[in-house]
């Protein structure tokens, strides 16, 4: 404030009580008025350059916000047929091949796995739920998630998808949503997909998976959730005992305190506000058309790559920007014959089913690509294409 | 020629056998000429138009011949620690670890595999001879190659070169040159390389590996080699009885024949002039220096590229043209690691030893990328680079 200047607060009694030469007191009372002016406008002056200092930084802080929570808003997809599993030669192979395929996912970020049945042998299709992500976007999805059953012992689409989302599920949690069953006979020799969210104990991250416990809080009000760390997680909303959630840990927590503090968000949440790859949703398809009519995204895939051997040279392609991209791979056969097994395509020529038909790979040295080569082969090259579309979106 | 024109042929008679009106006849006689001239000209450029359309067709068809023939000059090595190997489980998935990695090497066309050795433990560097491809580019180098020891048994090295060369090695030979060893206990799981010089009996093709019969040609002149085919191989040169040799098949030959007919050539010879991919060789190493100083191309490796996670983002480099281009990959530890066990190298920096130093992965969803993995994801980003090189040379 103005009076509070020391100088100023002096001066204006000055002219008043004075009682000799008037002039010279009319004098000195002007300059004194002009020097209070003077200074009045400084102080406004530097209180305006203070509040202006204060606006900025409080702009930097949200713009080093928005950075620190710059998401990825975009979401990748795979789909492929179950019956590669049958291009094993033991069930240890037959797990590995599973493995090759999660770890493929994981290393290129993949969000959905979908897949699809080409012998067209399946009865249900949908998302499958064993502990696992729903591929829905709503938190609610996922927590509604239950076990269901695992169709026909040792079928190629729901052993592939057990394992899959077996490596998915953080270490801590495995025990809680994967029972001991035959397709994880051979779990033991899988490569862990070290993803970020398969956190070690005591590692310090914004968000964590959990499961909700069965022991009701003293309040009534939140649940109890074990997150792989020292202590237990209290979250704000009653849950179900049992079901997976993601949880945004309290930043602010006291370290010494007896709980963690959360709240439960939408598995999406870690990505599309921190960025971070958070593991993938597995799908069933009964068939290759229903990898694309049963898509969990409202807005479905808005670019949709098939990928084979006869496709274009994917090396003269570029994206143009998407929000929900999938890339089909084939098995065995190629994606011809998951076309053949459709009865609800009647095309013969897959290319026309995809925005682009690519082939990730010409003048290959080998007559045949396994789909587990080629989800690293294509996904590497897409990858590449994908960063170029999202880096640089402004020059496009 | 212009005489063999009907018109012009009875016109040049008519002025001297025409005895009246000299002054119509010189008239005449002139037209006549002119017409002649006319023609004789209409001619010669008939004959210089088919001239230069016969001088077109031939050029055309040595550029076809140039264009069919039309080899691949550059080569692609890969180099690995053999230490990769002990990143696998059992013996069965220690064998499928080394398959992976054939079969990336044959995907990728690649000339040669180097494994180095991490540990330091190895005796001896240099070519690894197994009836396989020595990696000299001479047809006499692959003559002289002779089983060598094999080293101690269960070496990483070792395990992984004989495997790397059973699988490169055509299934029809692989008697001749691979008898029961325990590193091979489990190749009844390895995926074939399904390469083009992998022949089925009757598929016919100008190149064809064989292996030298110990059976004397009558005229003692030329040998009989085993080529995998219905009959054998008649070749012109005498040689050593057990080699493996590349045979250029005679186009001409008789099919009722009782032999087939053929020359030794360079086993580059199908990727230099047919443009073929035709296998690896094998070349061990006794450290990360060696993979260098004892490269098999007088010219040494003129494009040199490291891969790791901490390589500059490789969407950002592009290549320039080359002869040969060596990929270094590290193993479990990387190639920091690798650099640590070499005596001779006294730098700790990897990006010194290397022209580029590339991470063909950001942003990777998973904290490690297996060997095997990277070598696909790598080889898939440079496979383009490399195209962009060779078929765009005159733009850059």
């Amino acid at each position: 404030m103005a009076d509070e200047h020391p100088v100023k607060k002096n001066k204006p009694n000055t002219p008043s009580n004075k009682e000799g030469g008037e002039k010279v007191d009319w004098k000195q009372w002007k300059a004194q008025k002009k020097e209070e002016k003077r200074l009045r406008k400084e102080s406004s002056l530097i209180r305006k350059l203070e509040k202006q200092k204060l606006k900025k930084e409080h702009e930097q802080e949200v713009q080093q916000e928005e950075k620190e929570s710059k998401g990825r808003a975009y979401t990748l997809s795979v789909a492929l047929p179950g019956s590669v599993m049958d291009n094993a030669q033991s069930p240890e192979l037959r797990t590995y091949l599973a493995g090759q395929i999660a770890r493929a996912c994981a290393v290129f970020c993949v969000d959905e796995v979908v897949i699809f049945d080409e012998q067209g042998d399946s009865t249900s299709s949908g998302p499958f739920f064993f502990g696992s992500r729903s591929g829905l976007s709503s938190p609610i999805s996922r927590i509604e998630g239950e076990f269901r059953g695992v169709g026909k012992k040792g079928q190629a689409c729901v052993q592939l998808a057990r394992i899959l989302q077996f490596l998915e599920c953080p270490q801590y949690l495995r025990k809680s949503f994967f029972p001991k069953h035959q397709d994880l006979q051979f779990a033991g020799i899988l490569n862990p997909l070290d993803s970020p969210h398969h956190m070690r104990i005591d590692e310090e991250m914004e968000f964590r998976e959990g499961v909700v416990l069965d022991r009701p809080c003293r309040s009534r009000k939140g649940s109890f959730v074990n997150c792989g760390m020292r202590k237990e997680v209290q979250i704000d909303k009653q849950l179900q005992a049992g079901l997976r959630v993601t949880v945004h840990l309290d930043k602010n927590d006291n370290k010494e305190g007896k709980l963690y503090n959360g709240r439960v968000v939408a598995p999406h949440v870690p990505r599309t506000e921190g960025g971070l790859y958070w593991g993938y949703s597995v799908r069933l398809a009964s068939c290759l058309s229903a990898v694309f009519t049963e898509c969990p995204y409202k807005e479905g895939y808005d670019l949709t790559i098939g990928t084979s051997e006869k496709g274009t040279n994917a090396d003269h392609v570029t994206l143009s920007p998407f929000k929900h991209m999938l890339v089909v791979f084939g098995g065995l056969q190629g994606l011809e014959a998951s076309l053949d097994a459709d009865e609800n395509l009647n095309v013969t020529d897959p290319s026309v089913l995809f925005d682009l038909y690519l082939n990730s790979c010409p003048g290959q040295g080998s007559r045949t690509i396994r789909t587990e080569e080629a989800m690293l082969i294509s996904l590497s090259d897409l990858r590449q294409k994908i960063a170029a579309v999202f880096s640089d979106t402004s020059s496009r």
